[in-house]
C-alpha cells in the first residue's frame, strides 16, 4: 500500500493553498481530485459572477448617463456576446489554476475520487492509500430543495449552471436573497432579464443589522421585486415554462419564468467521501467537526495515531474564497507539522456583496455582537447626501458601524453603500487593529471622497459613545 | 476702536473651520470676508472638478460598453448639459457652504477687505479692528504666467473660468500637468474636445516616484497629447483662436485651440493684504513664515504681543481641502487658547488626482524619502493582470510602497491604479498606525478585489526586506 506524509482530498482552492502549505515540510504529500482542475472561485463562483456584474453595470450605467448629459442612444444588451465574454474569460482564469496546479509534480497528484475505508486509509481509485495526516477539502456544492429540484426539472439552474448558458434567458425566477441570489438577480435585472427573487427568513445577502437589511432590502426592490417572507405553494414546470405560485402577506399568485435559479445556499461536499470510516466526530449533516483555529478535526469514539485536518467551503464556514484559502493554508501548514500542530490567528471578518451600491461587512456582524451580549453603540452614516454620491449620482445607502460601550474599541460594521467593498477593508484594517472610535479618527480621509461617510460614522459613534465633550442634559436624556 | 480677541480674515474652508476651533475658546471673534461667502472648494476646487469628471466618466464607460457585450448607439455629448448640471450642483454645494457661513451671529461676522496697519491693527472697509490673535486664512489664486496672460487674451481660463462656461470649447490646450492640469485634459478629452497638454519640469500630477510618473504619462499619454518638457515659444490669440508654438524635442510647431486652460499652480492670496506691516518675517514671495504643528507666524524684526495663525492655501502648502480644514482648526484652536499654543499632530498625508485610473500619494512620497536619506525597499505590484480589474477592463497601473529597509516599517506609497482613490485611504490608515510589513499583511483581503494588488505589493516589499525566507543566492544577489 502506497504510504505518504499528507494526503490532501481535493484541488481546488483549499486543497492548493494546503498543499504549498504542508510542501514546507514534507516532500511525502498527494493532492487527490476526482474532477478537472480549477477551482469554485475561478471556475462558477467568484471570477464569473463578478463577469455577468461587470456587463450589468456598463448596461445600468450607461441607461443612466443622460442626467450627465451623455447621450447614448437606446442601449441593448447583446446576451451571446455578455456570456461569451464571461466564458472567455472565466476560461482565461481557469486556465491559470490548473496551470498551476498542473505544475505540481505528477508523482504528487493523484487523479480520481477519494473514500475513507478506515481511519487513515483511503481508497482512490480502486488504490489504497494510507497517510498520517489527511486534509478534507472537498468544497461546498449548492443546495438544491426538493420542492425546486423536481417542479423545476430542466429548468432549474443552479449559479454554475447559469455561467454555462449561450444566452441570457428572458426570465428567471431566483430562490434565495442571499449573497448570489442578490448578486444574480440584480446582475440579470440590468440585463434585462425579467427578474423576481423569492426568499424566506427576512435576510439579505450576509446582513444581520435589521436596519441595514431594511435599507438594502428597500434599495434592491427597487430595482426587481424581492420577497424576503415568501411562502413557495408550488413549482412546476411544462413547455411554457417554470410555473412559480407563492403566497405575500396572504395573497396566492402564479407567475411563469423561463429558468429558475436556486441560490438557497451551499453546502459542505462530503458525497461519496465515506467519512463515517474516518474516525471523526460528525456533526448531525455528517461534517467533521473541527476547531477553526487548527483546521484540525475532532477524533471519535476509538482513538487513532491518524489527524484529520478540514478546510474551505467542506469545513461549512462561509463559502468564500478568503476563508478557503486561510483555511488551507492553516491546514495544511498544521497536517505538515503535526503533531506539533500550531493555532494560526484568524483574520479579522471581511465579507462583500457585489452588488451597487455594494453591501458589506467588516469584523463583528451586529447579531454576534448582540449574542456577545457586549454593550455597544451604533455610529450612522448615510449616503442619501454624502458629498461625492451625489455627484456620481448613486447617492443611496447606509454604515452602521459598532464600537464597544465601555472602551470606544470598534468591534464591527455593517453597510450597503457605494464603494462599500472599499470601505469595508479599510474598516476592517482599523477593526484588526484594535483601534478604539477616537483613535480611528486619526486616519486621514481625501475630500470629495465616499470615504468621508465613514469619519462621519466615527464621529457619530464618538457623541454616543460620550467620547466628545456632550451638554448634560444630552446625556441625561440619552437612550 | 473696536476689539476682538479674534480676528480671522477669510471665510474659505480655512476659516470656517478655524472659526468654529476659536469659538471653543472665545465669543470675541470675528470672521471677515470681502468676496462672496463660499469656498474654494466647493465654487471651482472638488466639487465641480469632480462633476466635470463624473460626466466625463460615463461617456467614456458608455464607448467602452461594447466589450461586454452592452451596445449603445453613439455616445454624444450634449455639452450645456453637462454643464448645467455641473453648475446646478455646484450651486447646491455652494448654498451649503453659504447657509453655514450666514448662520453665524452677524455680530461676529464683518464685510470687506482686510489690510494690515500695524501689528494686531487691520482696516477692514474703512473701519479699525484691533485683535490679540489674527488668522490669515485668504487662499490661494491661480498663477498666470505673463507669457499666458498676455498671449492667451480674452481665451485664457482659469479652472474657475472653465467651470463658468455655458457649453464646453471645441478644443482647449492645457497648461500644467499637475493635478488640476491631468484632470482637466482627461475629463474635457472625454467630454469629446479636442486637448493637448503642454507642461515643463517633466511631473505628473504630485506624483515624484519616477517609474509611476513615467506609467502616469504612458496611461494618461493614450488619451490625449500630453508633453512633460515643451518650450513654449508663443502664445498668441486672435479671431480664429490662441495660436501656441512650442518645441518638442528640438521641433517646433504651431497648433490653434479655441481655448487656453492655465493649470500652473496656485499661490498663496497675499493680494492687497499689506502683509508688510503685520510685524512677521516674511519668505521671497511675500508669504509669512510659519510653524506647522500651530500654524503660528514667526514674528519679525520687533516683537509684539500680537499672535498671527496662517492656515490653508494662503500657508504656500498643498492647496487642497483636507489640508485647509486641519490647518484651519489648528489655527483657530491655537488663537482661541493663546498664549498656551499647542503642537498639533499633523495626519499622514494622502493625495488623490481624480484621473481614471485615479493618482494617489499616500504617507511619504518617494522623494521625499529619498531626501530623508533613509535607506528603503519598493514593493511592486501592475495592475496590467490584476483579476478584478482585469473583469472590468481597467487593468492598467501600478503600486509602489515603500518599506524602512531597517525596520520594515511602511514609509509611503505612489500609485496610478483602478480604485487608487481607496487604495490610497487604505495604505494611509496603514501607514499612520506605524506598521510594518509583515504586520499590514495581517489584515484581510478579499476576492476577487483591486486591493488584492495591495496585499502583492506587500509581499514583494517583505521579500525584498529578507521579512521572508529568502534563498541565500538571491539574498546576495541582491542589488
Amino acid at each position: 500500500m502506497r504510504t505518504v506524509d499528507v494526503a490532501i482530498i481535493g484541488a481546488g482552492t483549499a486543497g492548493l493553498q494546503a498543499y504549498a502549505a504542508a510542501r514546507h515540510w514534507t516532500d511525502s504529500i498527494v493532492l487527490i481530485e476526482d474532477g478537472a482542475y480549477g477551482t469554485t472561485c475561478a471556475r462558477s463562483g467568484c471570477m464569473p459572477s463578478k463577469l455577468l456584474i461587470a456587463a450589468a453595470e456598463r448596461a445600468h450605467e450607461a441607461r443612466g448617463a443622460k442626467v450627465f448629459g451623455i447621450e447614448t442612444g437606446e442601449v441593448t444588451v447583446d446576451g451571446p456576446a455578455v456570456m461569451r465574454r464571461l466564458q472567455d474569460l472565466r476560461d482565461h482564469f481557469l486556465e491559470g489554476v490548473v496551470a498551476q496546479t498542473e505544475a505540481i509534480p505528477e508523482a504528487r497528484r493523484l487523479r480520481g475520487h477519494a473514500r475513507f475505508r478506515e481511519p487513515g486509509v483511503l481508497e482512490v481509485g480502486g488504490e489504497m492509500l494510507r497517510a498520517q495526516r489527511i486534509v478534507i477539502a472537498t468544497g461546498s456544492v449548492s443546495r438544491i430543495p426538493d420542492q425546486l429540484r423536481e417542479g423545476a426539472g430542466a429548468r432549474l439552474l443552479t449559479i454554475a449552471d447559469l455561467f454555462e448558458l449561450r444566452d441570457l434567458p428572458e426570465s428567471v425566477v431566483v430562490f434565495g436573497a442571499g449573497v448570489i441570489g442578490v448578486e444574480a438577480a440584480q446582475a440579470l435585472v440590468r440585463l434585462g432579464v425579467r427578474v423576481r427573487c423569492l426568499s424566506k427568513g427576512g435576510d439579505v445577502a450576509m446582513l444581520t443589522d435589521p436596519v441595514i437589511t431594511k435599507t438594502a432590502h428597500e434599495i434592491l426592490g427597487g430595482e426587481f421585486p424581492v420577497e424576503l417572507d415568501a411562502q413557495i405553494d408550488e413549482v412546476r414546470n411544462d413547455q411554457d415554462g417554470v410555473h412559480v405560485t407563492f403566497t405575500i402577506d396572504g395573497e396566492a399568485r402564479t407567475e411563469t419564468f423561463e429558468r429558475a435559479l436556486v441560490a438557497t445556499g451551499r453546502v459542505p461536499n462530503m458525497g461519496g467521501l465515506d467519512i463515517e470510516n474516518a474516525g471523526l466526530k460528525l456533526d448531525e449533516h455528517g461534517v467533521p467537526l473541527s476547531d477553526r483555529a487548527t483546521c484540525l478535526c475532532e477524533a471519535g469514539e476509538s482513538p487513532s495515531a491518524v489527524a484529520v485536518f478540514i478546510a474551505g467551503d467542506a469545513e461549512g464556514n462561509a463559502p468564500v474564497l478568503p476563508v478557503a484559502s486561510d483555511d488551507g493554508r492553516i491546514a495544511g501548514d498544521n497536517a505538515g507539522r503535526w503533531p506539533h500542530v500550531k493555532a494560526h490567528r484568524r483574520k479579522t471578518d471581511l465579507f462583500i456583496t457585489y452588488t451597487k451600491p455594494s453591501i458589506a461587512t467588516a469584523g463583528m456582524r451586529y447579531a454576534q455582537i448582540v449574542k456577545s451580549g457586549r454593550r455597544f453603540e451604533v455610529g450612522e452614516a448615510s449616503f442619501a447626501d454624502q458629498g461625492r454620491a451625489v455627484i456620481e449620482d448613486r447617492a443611496r445607502g447606509l454604515l452602521r458601524l459598532y464600537g464597544e460601550w465601555e472602551t470606544g474599541i470598534l468591534l464591527g460594521a455593517e453597510l450597503i453603500a457605494p464603494d462599500a467593498e472599499h470601505h469595508a477593508h479599510l474598516l476592517a484594517a482599523l477593526i484588526a487593529q484594535g483601534l478604539c472610535a477616537p483613535e480611528a479618527l486619526g486616519i486621514p480621509f481625501y475630500h470629495p471622497c465616499t470615504e468621508e461617510a465613514i469619519r462621519t460614522s466615527l464621529r457619530d459613534l464618538c457623541a454616543k459613545l460620550l467620547l466628545d465633550d456632550l451638554p448634560v442634559e444630552r446625556m441625561i436624556n440619552r437612550k
